[in-house]
């Protein structure tokens, strides 16, 4: 399966973004739309505290059909109460207005400072006109709901006659349960809502929800998913395969643009009791601040692997023949560090991508999540992300 | 209850300590001496990879019996083997030896980088002359187990006619289960081998296992108490009541004392269904990376207490009761975001003790977890640890 160097649209999928005065000057506003009503499932935050546009979301998606999709970034409306949710229910009107839509047909995305009324009028006068700033170029539309992320993100990919696309955000506050920070798909291929719903999860599951930037689980979280039938039946098994390498590619885009992050970090769990206990301990590992921060300095404290292995007190982990390789060099084996070279191990670390390999030889299960390093420029970015 | 302002050891307790070269010039070697045998009781990790000090501890606390404890810093001999084991146990014998006691009645710590073999020569060779040293100051100790720690810490209390000693190293890798890093606690009130075990589980329960610097679980935590009865018979609730007090202000020394921490953070979670839940959700609040920089930059980011609180998702938490304070003054209400002024949250940040209190309105259950803030130091302390 070969992504297109250039990111593009399904047949009748277009977007616009734009400043609405929401942020000094960089873009705050995105519109994704369908010409025609599309089949459409969405996952959305397990926080307790999901945000209004979260709460109105689950209603909206209910009916299996969207036309749109319109997010803004800066502010989340998260904690803001009943006026939250009709600020998020305005939102869906104007947009639906603009594209000549109903409201129950728009999903509403916010994200950014948590707490922060938003300033919905500078929304619904920024909304107006988008219709005509259309364009088939899904990077326009990522562009419109980059926070911290570094780049704009989107992907896509051919299945027979039809075309998946990927547009996301990330890249802080991330630890995705059940759904991912901002993630959209589009797709041409024809399925009904029930067959993309279950296509989703299933794809979800081993890739945005195996994402780890920073354990934080945020409180907007969505991944949504839009297919017109433009194209017709493509074959299901074909499409799952697509829908699923592209979450795990996108996922591994957001990671590797997590808040300061400088390397990709991939963990692998082989040979685990069961799946759950290899996700769990392949989390542990991504999420440890011990290995994000020897990845950082390219430092070979490997014994760190074993910490967060061995950390998992509710798994079955037999230390006596646990072995660990990092980008396929090995260094421990049946629980004991090997005599490894300092020197491999460094440039190893100095890769962009980091894969950390953990062989437990507990069972035959086995999972991958995906993370990044720990550096200043996390804690540069949180320390002054609602002053600055 | 008050702490000695200088602390002082118990009846027939002693220590020393120095550097026996496995640093440049660093002390890097303790050992604790009772005159007599005293009761005793330890936890240990529940890290499934222990270090052999560890497993060796586990074999010799059985007894409830302890004459000395001997420590080294620098190489935690973890990941090591057999060969680990072996070298443990040649550590409590030169131990023994030096006292005049049997190794059984020796527990050894280690801790440092992991998976590198104990140069225990060296060892040996350093913990000759050491009874010669032996000294009443329990921080002379406190300096020989120092690791990143910033100061050697050591506290004191009376109880009646008898003294209870804690010291302890921190600073890292700090996320205790069932144990802690290395926390020795010495008394001379009499109480028997089960007594001692059962009081120091419930201490460390509400203590020492409330702690996160990093969400990392060492595999080298170890907490004792060694009881050689010198004083006598002392009231069991007022000994409980101070070991508990004493326990949670190491708790909060070693948490202000974390790995490039310049704040102890106090997470204080009431009106949970229950003690696990609240505890849970407390721990939840002092391990968001997103909080720890929020309060290192003393940011009103004031909306990431929710999300750190709503992340812990099989927790019951009606966002509708749930307040907020930071140092006593209310930053949430009712699961809203209060219009609070971002001047006054700023300074109370700049407090050198941070304490959140959240309140969900679900039960009546109430717990307190400790953490730091997260701060470039800790990265730069951690990407190069094995190399520098």
């Amino acid at each position: 399966m070969e992504f297109h160097d250039r990111p593009r649209f399904p047949r009748g999928f277009r977007c616009a973004s734009r400043n609405c005065g929401l942020k000094p000057t960089a873009k705050d506003l995105a519109l994704f739309v369908s010409d025609t009503d599309a089949s459409a499932a969405a996952l959305f935050t397990r926080n307790k505290f999901p945000g209004a546009p979260i709460i109105l979301g689950r209603e909206t998606i209910k009916s299996g059909r969207l036309r749109a999709i319109v997010a803004n970034s800066k502010y989340s409306n998260v904690a803001t109460g009943e006026r939250g949710i009709e600020n998020a229910r305005r939102m869906a009107a104007a947009a639906a207005k603009e594209i000549g839509a109903t409201p129950d047909r728009v999903l509403v995305s916010s994200t950014g400072v948590i707490g922060v009324a938003l300033p919905i009028e500078i929304i619904e006068r920024g909304i107006i006109g988008m219709s005509g700033d259309l364009v088939d170029d899904p990077i326009v539309g990522a562009e419109g709901m980059m926070t911290t992320d570094t780049y704009a993100k989107a992907l896509s990919v051919s299945v027979g006659a039809a075309t998946i696309t990927w547009v996301a955000k990330g890249s802080g506050m991330i630890e995705p349960n059940m759904a991912t920070m901002l993630a959209y798909i589009f797709t041409d291929a024809a399925f009904d809502a029930p067959t993309i719903d279950r296509l989703l999860r299933a794809a979800v599951d081993v890739s945005f929800n195996m994402l780890s930037v920073d354990t934080d689980t945020s409180t907007s979280d969505t991944c949504a998913m839009l297919a017109n039938g433009l194209a017709g039946s493509v074959d299901e098994s074909a499409f799952a395969a697509a829908l699923t390498a592209g979450c795990i590619r996108m996922t591994e885009m957001l990671a590797r643009d997590g808040e300061g992050a400088e390397h990709l970090i991939r963990a692998t769990v082989r040979g685990a009791r069961s799946v759950v206990e290899a996700r769990v301990i392949a989390k542990s590992i991504v999420n440890s601040p011990l290995i994000k921060t020897m990845v950082h300095g390219a430092d070979p404290n490997v014994g760190r692997i074993l910490m967060a292995v061995g950390k998992c007190t509710e798994c079955t982990i037999p230390p006596g023949t646990t072995d660990a390789w990092i980008n396929e060099y090995a260094v421990v084996r049946a629980g004991e560090r090997l005599p490894f070279d300092d020197d491999i191990v460094r440039a190893a670390f100095a890769n962009e991508v980091v894969e950390i390999v953990v062989a437990l030889g507990a069972g035959t299960a086995a999972a991958t999540a995906y993370g990044c390093d720990l550096t200043k420029g996390y804690i540069a970015e949180n320390a002054s992300y609602y002053s600055s």
